[in-house]
C-alpha cells in the first residue's frame, strides 16, 4: 500500500535537489562555468554524506553506489543553469525553509546510518552534523572561503541538536522511526527560529 | 615479446611525472619551500587517482600501495627543484601537449578502473574526470585558490568526453582496448583544440 | 604492574589535547564561533591520523572508532573557549615544546601503524609526516590559508626525519620500541633546534 523506504528515498532526493540548487547558485555568484556549477551542485548536495560514508566505512559511499543521487544533484545544477532568473525569484524564506528541511533530514539520516554501522554515540552525533553541514563546508573550501558554518548562524549546531535527540530517543528505547522524527523536528525548528531571529553562536572576543 | 601492461605502466608513470612537474612549478610560483614543492608534486600527480580509489573502494589507493608512483612524482618535484631554469625553458606548447596526453590517459584509466570495481556508468564517467582533474583541484585548494578547472578552459569537460566515449564503446561491445584508445584520442584532441582556440565553457551572467 | 600500551595511549591523548588547543586558538584568531572552534580542535588534533587511516585502509579511522580521541580533542577546544585568557598566558616556549613532543609522537606512531598495515617503507615514512602535519594542513585549508607547513619552518621535515629513523631502525633489526623511541627523539630534537634557530627549508628563487 505504502512503503516507508520509498517515502524516505523521495524525501532524501528532494533534500539533495535543494542543496544542489543552493550549491549551483553559489557557483554562479563566484563566476564558475557550467562544469564548476555542476561540481558545486554535487559536492554541496552529496559531499557531507560522502565524507560520512568514507569515515564510517560504508564504501563505496551512497553517492557513488546509487546513480539516482548524482542524477538528482546534477538536475539541480542544470535547472539553475537553464532557469537561473526564475530560480532567483524563489522567495528567500522558501529557500531557507527547504534548506532547513534538508538539513534536518540529512542530520537524522546521518546519525541513523552511523549507528547502524556500529559507530559509538558521540561520533554518530558528529556524523549527523557532517552529513548535514559537510557539503556546504566543502563547497566553501572550493570557493577559497572560510566555511560559513564555522563562524556564522546556528546551522551545524541545529544538526547536532537533532542528532542528539535521535541518540537519546534510541537510548530511551523509543522506536527508531519516532526518535528520528523527533530529531528532525528539533533540528528543523531550531534552524528556523535561529534564521528568523538571526541567532549566532557565542565567540571568544580577542581585544 | 611485448607486454601491454608494462607499456601502460610506463605511459602512466610518464603522465605522473608531467603532472608532478606542473605541480612543483605552481609551488615555486607560490613561494613554497622544497617540502611544499614535493607535496604539490605528489597531490597534483596522484591526488585525482587517490580520491577515485577511496571513492570506488580500491583501498589502499594505488598511490599508497605501489611505491613507483610516489617515487616518480617526487622525481618530478626534485627535477624542478634542481633544474628549475632548464625546465622553465621547456616550450609552453610542449607542456600543454604533454599535459593533455596525461589528462587523456588518466581519464580513460580512471573510468576503466571504476567500471572494473562495479561502479555504475554515470559515476564511472565522473571518476574519469576526477582522476584527470582531481589532482589539480587539490593543488589549487592547497594554494588557497578557487580551482581553475571550475571556472576556466575546457579541461575536465575533455576528460568527461573521453570517459563517455569509453563507456559508450564498451556498451557497444567494442573491445576494451579499442574503447579506451578512442576515448583517449577524443579527450586529447578536444583538450588540444580547446587550448589552441582558447575555448571556455558557458557561464551564467549575473548583472 | 606497568602497561606500555596504557602509557602510549596516555601520551597519545596528551598530544591530541595539545594539538586541539592550538587548533582552537587558531580558530579564535580567525573569528570563528564556538562550533567552528570545536571543529578546528578536532581536525587539527585528529585530521592527520584520520587521513592516514583512510589511506592505509584502517577504516573506520581510530578517531571515529574510539570516542576517547574525540572527547580529548573537544576538551581541548572547550578549555580554550572557557579559559582563553589563562591559556594565552602559557609561555610560547612551553607550547612549542609540547607541540614538538606531539609531532614526534604522532610521526612515529603514524609510520608504525602504516608498517603494521603492510604499507611499503617509502609510503610509510610519508604516512608519518601526514599523521604529524596533516591536521595542521587541514586546519589551514579550512581557514582559507596556504598551509604553513608548505612554506615555512622545519616541521613536516622533522616528522619525515623521525619516520626515516624508525624505518631504518626496524630494517637494522632493532627492537620496534627502540626504533620508535630513537625516531621520536630525532624528530623532537630537530624540531626544537629548528624552532630555536628559526631554520627554514630552501626555496627556489623566482626573479
Amino acid at each position: 500500500m505504502y512503503d516507508p523506504d520509498f517515502l524516505l528515498l523521495v524525501v532524501d532526493l528532494i533534500g539533495t535537489f535543494v542543496f544542489a540548487v543552493e550549491g549551483a547558485l553559489a557557483g554562479i555568484n563566484a563566476g564558475l562555468d557550467v562544469f564548476g556549477l555542476l561540481v558545486l551542485s554535487f559536492v554541496t548536495a552529496l559531499g557531507g554524506g560522502t565524507i560520512r560514508d568514507l569515515l564510517i566505512g560504508a564504501i563505496p559511499p551512497n553517492s557513488i553506489r546509487d546513480w539516482r543521487y548524482a542524477a538528482t544533484a546534477f538536475s539541480g545544477g542544470i535547472a539553475v543553469f537553464c532557469f537561473h532568473p526564475l530560480i532567483e525569484r524563489v522567495p528567500a524564506q522558501l529557500m531557507v525553509t527547504l534548506d532547513a528541511a534538508g538539513l534536518a533530514l540529512f542530520a537524522v539520516a546521518g546519525v541513523g546510518k552511523a549507528l547502524e554501522f556500529g559507530i559509538t554515540p558521540l561520533l554518530a552525533i558528529l556524523m549527523g552534523a557532517v552529513t548535514g553541514a559537510g557539503g556546504g563546508t566543502v563547497r566553501d573550501v572550493l570557493l577559497a572561503q572560510v566555511p560559513g558554518v564555522l563562524h556564522s548562524d546556528v546551522y551545524a549546531a541545529a544538526a547536532l541538536a537533532g542528532a542528539i535527540v535521535v541518540v537519546a530517543g534510541i537510548a530511551a528505547k523509543l522506536r527508531r522511526g519516532w526518535a528520528m522524527s523527533m530529531g528532525a523536528v528539533v533540528c528543523f525548528t531550531l534552524r528556523m527560529v535561529a534564521a528568523w531571529r538571526h541567532w549566532n553562536l557565542p565567540k571568544v572576543l580577542v581585544h
